[in-house]
């Protein structure tokens, strides 16, 4: 299985890990929107190209894994390439899914080509998760909650604050919040209910420390809604403890079930993740496995976690997981 | 979609209430091996029928859910009645699962229906969890704990020994080991390491009771190899106390990322039931729909859990559910 990576970002970087994790699979090429020849990869003998080549290649490549962002390149970039390869993409802008579903798979149909969007942990696991907890217990509640883990967003907006030379934000779910919901107490929850944010702030020197703690706290959509701390730290400390990406989360789903509903039950989904651009990129490069399978079968068009059954997703045999994982 | 229910233990009565949590399901009719008229069911103006008349039957039923025991039962049973009805069972007896699922796919494959084996948590939400953590993480190690639940073997074998009145045993899984896989410490487990076993025995009057815990910590197979707790309770505080079907359990997955293994990460699944038999039947009616539709669309022979994509489960649209569960 041939598989190629369009950028070469922390994404596209765990897309090239995991395929060495894959015996089945090989990496093909890379395309950068960059100057190739500034473009190092870690892979022995596997060519960069100028994405304006791309389609000189679309007969090497099984599936294209698409590792742009969804804000402005996503949108584009799927249904352009969809017209020349099976696709796969990390589209996280929950809202805005029906739409990029609708524009990758008519590019998919009328190119014959399989695609995936959405794909990752959140969308992706997460929604399984909620999909089948959903099904099996029709009347419960939902929740779910992310962290302890790094908000590239909320760093952004922290390293936007005047007299900040550096910082990042983890978002850390509340434990009392975690356990009301594991007991089956089906809480409601308020936006500060369910999460704290936790700030690490390199200031530039001479900087006044209580102005930039007042803007951070206060900053409306970011950190207003929530109780945050802000600690600062030296240029050290930073590099020493917070140059990981790591994130996680859960999803609960908490039921019903009996003639009179008298029975309770709790469904737990967790993740703890030390990279999660790696865990992304492995489970985008697992699905990449599905859709080179379900195109050689002649499907076609746009799918999502919710449309590829299990079995699609391992290099094992029918017989073997039958045997073995059932 | 009209289920019918084949046989009316537990499991069965449980499949009962599921259907009544569903609005786009009803219980068509229910069969038995006992004498039809000493079968009470809940459900109004539906009939028990003889499981002798089950053929007659054949056309006012779409899928038929078997609830009989994986022992002696399924193996005959979902083969046999997959040559009249599409089928769906709970067989766990793990070994044997190739067998069972040969012998199923003939059958419904030859009269065109469309069967599913081994549904429920383990087999079922836990192998699907092994199998999506596996393809994710192919470098790692897996863990599965039981627990804290009723065994149904334990217990029958506590209420064989000498002087034992009534009986119940509890699997629990060891915290530290818990928290060792959680922690990724990748910890290797022997059997006494996972789980302690815990019996509250109802003692005839005048019984030896050091004689019956020693014969039952002792017991080879069921209790030698693991550390056991035998408390001696009165007949009401067992009625009061002990009389749920509670269970549940974990579902690990351990590995690594990154070009040279750097990244850790932990993807966790845990379930934790007041009522083992309802949560169980709550996943084979899920998977009931999906057998249903998946007839509609022609597809024949045997499935397992892992040849179903999740949109089949639920009876959401596939717009609502990329708009709303993704």
């Amino acid at each position: 299985m041939k598989i190629g990576i369009l950028g070469y970002g922390n994404l596209a970087k765990g897309v090239e890990c995991a395929i060495r994790q894959n015996d089945d699979m090989e990496l093909a090429a890379v395309f950068t929107r960059r100057n190739p020849a500034d473009v190092k990869i870690k892979t022995e003998g596997v060519n960069v190209y100028s994405v304006d080549d791309i389609v000189a290649h679309k007969d090497d490549i099984d599936v294209l894994v698409i590792c742009g962002g969804s804000a402005t390149d996503l949108p584009k970039q799927t249904p352009e390439y969809a017209k020349y390869f099976n696709v796969i993409d990390s589209f996280d802008t929950h809202a805005r899914i029906p739409e990029h579903f609708a524009n990758v798979d008519k590019a998919a149909k009328e190119s014959g080509h399989t695609a995936l969007i959405s794909c990752g942990w959140d969308p992706g696991m997460f929604s399984l998760n909620r999909l089948y907890a959903n099904a099996i217990l029709p009347e419960g509640n939902d929740y779910t909650f992310w962290g302890k883990g790094v908000s590239q967003g909320h760093s952004d907006a922290i390293r936007r604050v005047e007299g900040v030379k550096n910082g990042k934000q983890y978002t850390i779910p509340v434990d009392s919040a975690l356990e009301a919901v594991r007991n089956g107490d089906n809480p409601e929850l308020t936006t500060r209910q369910k999460h704290t944010r936790e700030c690490f702030v390199v200031p530039k020197e001479g900087a006044d420390l209580d102005k930039i703690r007042e803007e951070i706290v206060n900053m409306p959509n970011y950190f207003a809604d929530y109780d945050t701390t802000v600690h600062f730290i030296s240029e050290e400390e930073f590099e020493a403890n917070h140059s990981g990406i790591p994130h996680g989360g859960f999803v609960f789903r908490s039921g019903v079930t009996g003639w009179n509903k008298e029975n309770k039950h709790i469904i737990e989904y967790s993740i703890k993740l030390d990279s999660n651009p790696e865990f992304t990129a492995s489970v985008l490069v697992a699905y990449a496995r599905a859709i080179a399978r379900l195109h050689s079968e002649g499907v076609t068009g746009c799918k999502t976690v919710f449309d590829i059954a299990p079995a699609y997703l391992t290099a094992m045999s029918d017989d073997e997981i039958r045997a073995h994982m059932l």
